[in-house]
C-alpha cells in the first residue's frame, strides 16, 4: 500500500484489495481462536471455537482458491479493523474474573468478529457479481454462509445457557 | 480500565463496559460521519450519510437514556475495535482515485460500521433481558432496528446503482 500514490482506480482493484484484506483477516482469526479455546469454559462454547478454528482454515483456503480463479497473487494487506476487533477481545477478556461472565464477553467477542467476515464477504459477493465473477461470488457465498450460521449458534448458545450462568 | 486490576466481575459490570464501549462508538462514528458525507459523490449516498449522521444522534441520546435508567454514570471507555474499522475505512478511501469506486468503497466502510454496532446492540439486548432490564433492552432495540435498517439501504444503493457506475 502506497502512502503518496492512490493504488485503487477500478472496482476490480477494490474488489482484489478487499480480498487481500480478508485474506489477512482470516489468518489473524485462525491464530487467535486457540487463544479463546483457553479460555473458554462451557463446553459447547469450547467445541465451537474448535469447530469453526477447522472451518476458518476452510475459509482461507476458499480465499485462496478465489485468488487463483481471479488470477491475482494470493497476499495480505494490512487490516486495521480486523486488529482492533481482537484487540478489544483481548482487553476485555483480560478484565473479567468470573469464568461464566467470561464466556459471555467471549461470545460477544467471537460475534463482532463474525460480523466483521458477514459484511466484508457480503460486499464481496456482490462485487464479483457486479464484475461478471459469478464462480467467485459462488465460493466467497459458501465462507458468508459459515459466518452466519456460527454467529446464530453463537446467539443460541449466549440465549440458551452462557448468559443464564452469568447472570 | 485497569491494566493490572480485573475490572468486570458480573454480567452487569460486562453490560456497562459494552455499554460505554458502544457509547464511545457512536461518538466516533458522528465525527466520522461528516467526512464520509463530504467524500461521497451519489447524491442518494449523500443524503443517506445525512440522515444516518441525525440517527446517530439520536442513538447516543438514547444510550445515554439507558445510562440513566440504570443508574450509572454515562462514561466512554476506549473501544479499539471501532477505532480500527474507521482507520481502515480512511485508509482505503485515501486510496481509490475514481469518484464512483469511492462511492463503492465507502458503502463497505459504512457496512462494516453498521454491523459492528448491530452484533454489540445485539449482545447488550440479550445482556439486558438476562439482568431483567427489559426497559433498557426496548430502548436499545429502537437502535439496533435503526442500524440494520440502514444496512439494508446501503446494501440496495450499492446493488441497485452504485456498483454498476463503479464498474
Amino acid at each position: 500500500m502506497g502512502l503518496f500514490s492512490k493504488d485503487i482506480e477500478t472496482l476490480d482493484d477494490l474488489f482484489v484489495h478487499t480480498l487481500r484484506d480478508i485474506y489477512y483477516a482470516e489468518k489473524q482469526i485462525e491464530k487467535a481462536l486457540p487463544k479463546m479455546i483457553d479460555k473458554a469454559t462451557a463446553p459447547q462454547l469450547r467445541s465451537g471455537f474448535e469447530k469453526h478454528l477447522e472451518q476458518t482454515r476452510g475459509h482461507i483456503a476458499r480465499v485462496e482458491q478465489v485468488f487463483e480463479m481471479h488470477g491475482v497473487e494470493a497476499r495480505e494487506v494490512h487490516c486495521p479493523a480486523i486488529d482492533g476487533i481482537l484487540e478489544e477481545a483481548d482487553e476485555v477478556s483480560g478484565e473479567v474474573d468470573n469464568k461464566h461472565v467470561l464466556d459471555a464477553a467471549l461470545i460477544a467477542s467471537a460475534q463482532a468478529v463474525e460480523h466483521y467476515e458477514i459484511t466484508r464477504y457480503g460486499t464481496l459477493i456482490a462485487w464479483a457479481k457486479q464484475l461478471g465473477r459469478n464462480d467467485c461470488a459462488s465460493v466467497l457465498a459458501q465462507n458468508l454462509k459459515e459466518e452466519e450460521a456460527t454467529d446464530e449458534q453463537l446467539s443460541r448458545l449466549a440465549e440458551g445457557k452462557v448468559n443464564r450462568q452469568a447472570a
